[in-house]
């Protein structure tokens, strides 16, 4: 008899794992369940269409019917599962009882909207679906004061595209800088400049307390003033989806997310759940940087998850490794991105770590058009180990970021870089020395001196 | 007293010695002796002059003033070295005698132009340095048809920029494909039908057996058939400058270029030459892919080496370690780059490759102006360790090529790199799962297949 395989959720991890699951055996019924409305598309994306760079149309380019037909993969959409069955393999969704042989459970996170006064009122949205930005997109129309909560990567994305609408915008994040966590404020700052030289304002170490209205928005109080809205997006970040994994009764780390074994087999109670995996924003992962979890939550980490819990529910074999999780964001003409730990998550962690320093150009001085390019790397002073990396450039920052990733997954230290890293050189494409080579050198006699 | 540092040489290694000499050793006197009259440049910034996006002036920046007042090196151009007594310490260069304490050798490298009939005549050229390339300029002006001799990666650029200037250009080659001996034939055919689709005539399997002129040149004749000529541009590789090494009996290794240890420290009978260094295109270094010497012969090999080459000559320590060799090459408005070793290349050492190769876009399916690109990936049938790779795509092939030789020089192997490898995720810069991933993918089920 063909395998059941099951799959819970339709972005980036679920559908992954259901087509990899149909790669891996032709013979399974593969079916997707979804609450969603539509399907294969990835979060990250939402802010293009309020840009412009893209229509919602684009943006999902591939329905049920197209997985039904070309890849014979059945997806039940605005369908809840209401209650899975582990003993009998056998989960309820829609009103109906659906058998598995395995599971993959990849229902994402939810926008964490803190639990303040008025966070229902309307006019009030966290965008994390096709549906909420439609919704947002509506409500737009006739608003003209925006307040943005949270000055996270998808926050300030939407800011400079509502700001590039015309939108009077204003971020307001409860840190003293922008992207925390995950940016130094040294990086960080680079960018909110460029947004407020684009009539973005800011407001620092400002929580929302509270949502002014009555019938609908009027403002938001942070840090005891009142800032006037018409509409308030939290961009607040996410918490996974713990709703089916409790009904499995399946074992929740200390980041309050799955636990899996390195195939994305979950656990209950300290066992191999036999059939059960579970891939992307709702798991932790293993830090390719530091010893225990930690949260990804990128679509292409969700994508590499996926992938191997798909494969191995259908027989096959797979890991997902540690993960730096790469990430980069386009903002206002400029661009930021990051691997490994930031400063602040370092020191989170007891690590004291050195920096080092770079600024160039993303071009041959003589060739038009490049922009400046500032790298930093931070290395354990221990081991001299480095453990992260920032770039803000005008360009081309993703394929360093991805460079810097691949040498922090590999243990490299300081010395060794500087020793053994290289880069081609084209002069429409960057400097004879890049400027990553330039900020090892710089990070070196930081560790000397 | 202060140590007498010379350098012999002003281009990307020669510049480089110098630099970090002086910043090695503040006291140290440092000069450098160059047969050229402009310094401090790359040889492959030469195209950029002639497709116009560039000027000879802003390509040297900096003369022999620059360096006297702002970094205390002496500079002394269009002189020549006749002699040098490494017992004494002493070389002649412009009739007068210099000692020094310490010397690096960095006279590079000329275009070797095949000793063929009527390879004098006026109209032949080959472009190596600035007085080249404005010999090459003025000669242009008169002339419609150009014979460009080698279909490597300057042949090419030189055609593209030619080309784009109206003129008829023809590139001749003597192997089967384009960009031989460092691309493969399928990812270099890309390239080929671009630049014929500019009006570019390749003619292919082709040797130059002589160039036909009288007073100047009025054509060639490859493989038995007569092409007119206006200019006949020499492209066809370059030879290590051995003048200087000759003259001190320094060690020439199998690839006829100097042996150096890791310091770029020179032998002579198997001994290291207290105080002589030598780096860029002169030496033969260590292939990070097989063991044994490889001709890098690379901008931005030339800076790294130079870089040691000088702070070892000034009393510090440095290495240069093993290298991948990554290239890049913009033409005509796609881009090609390759890093490791080619399937030619690989089957020059006995080495079978696998390959694997995927194809993707430069930005999310959604995001508009992403270009199509290609990945190709090789890994030795043995170890499965990756050994090379190339990518063709209208954008940002370089971040892609640095990623790859990060890989090849820490010895991954095509299993690792598929659990390991990370991609950060940004619409506008590349796909949810960077197209290096598909081709490690590819790769493994060509091992495994």
């Amino acid at each position: 008899m063909s395998k059941r395989i099951v799959v819970i959720g339709s972005g980036a991890a679920g559908m992954s794992a259901a087509s990899e699951a149909k790669r891996t055996d032709k013979d399974a019924v593969v079916t997707v369940i979804t609450e969603d409305s539509d399907i294969a598309y990835s979060p990250c994306a939402i802010p293009w269409v309020f840009e412009g760079r893209t229509s919602w149309s684009e943006l999902v380019m591939h329905d049920a019917a197209f997985y039904a037909k070309e890849r014979d993969i059945q997806v039940l959409t605005e369908t809840s599962v209401t209650a899975v069955d582990g003993e009998k393999k056998m989960l309820t969704a829609g009103g109906k009882e659906i058998p598995y042989d395995a599971l993959v459970i990849a229902t994402g996170s939810t926008v964490f909207i803190p639990p303040i006064e008025g966070k229902d009122l309307p006019g009030v949205f966290g965008v994390k679906t096709v549906r909420d930005g439609k919704r947002l997109e509506s409500a737009l129309k006739d608003a003209q004061n925006v307040v943005i909560g949270g000055a996270g990567v998808i926050g300030l994305e939407m800011a400079v595209a509502l700001r590039n609408a015309g939108k009077d915008v204003t971020v307001i994040e409860m840190m003293g800088q922008a992207i925390p966590r995950i940016a130094d404020a040294d990086m960080a700052a680079k960018v909110q400049e460029r947004l407020e030289s684009m009539g973005i304002r800011f407001v620092m170490k400002a929580p929302i307390q509270k949502v002014l209205g009555t019938d609908k928005v009027t403002g938001v109080t942070a840090a005891g003033v009142d800032y006037p809205a018409d509409i308030v997006i939290f961009a607040t970040g996410v918490r996974a989806d713990l709703r089916i994994p409790k009904m499995l009764e399946l074992d929740i780390g200390q980041l309050n997310a799955v636990v899996t074994a390195p195939n994305m087999q979950t656990y209950r109670r300290g066992r191999l759940v036999d059939g059960v995996y579970a891939a992307g924003d709702m798991v932790q992962c293993q830090s390719s940087v530091v010893s225990g979890p930690t949260m990804s939550q990128l679509g292409s980490t969700a994508v590499k998850q996926g992938r191997v819990a798909g494969r191995c529910a259908a027989g096959g074999t797979g890991v997902f490794g540690a993960t730096a999780s790469p990430w980069v964001s386009a903002l206002g003409g400029i661009e930021i991105g990051g691997t490994g730990m930031s400063a602040g998550l370092a020191s989170w962690y007891g690590i004291r770590p050195v920096s080092g320093k770079a600024t160039g150009l993303t071009r041959a001085r003589y060739y038009p058009g490049g922009t400046p390019i500032t790298v930093k790397l931070l290395a354990d002073p221990v081991s001299h180990r480095i453990i992260g990396a920032q770039i803000v450039a005008g360009e081309d920052v993703t394929g360093r970021i991805n460079w810097l990733t691949e040498m922090i997954n590999h243990g490299v230290t300081a010395e060794d870089f500087a020793v053994r890293a290289e880069n081609a050189y084209c002069p429409p494409t960057n400097m004879v020395r890049d400027v990553v080579l330039a900020a090892a050198d710089d990070l070196l006699r930081n560790i000397e001196g």
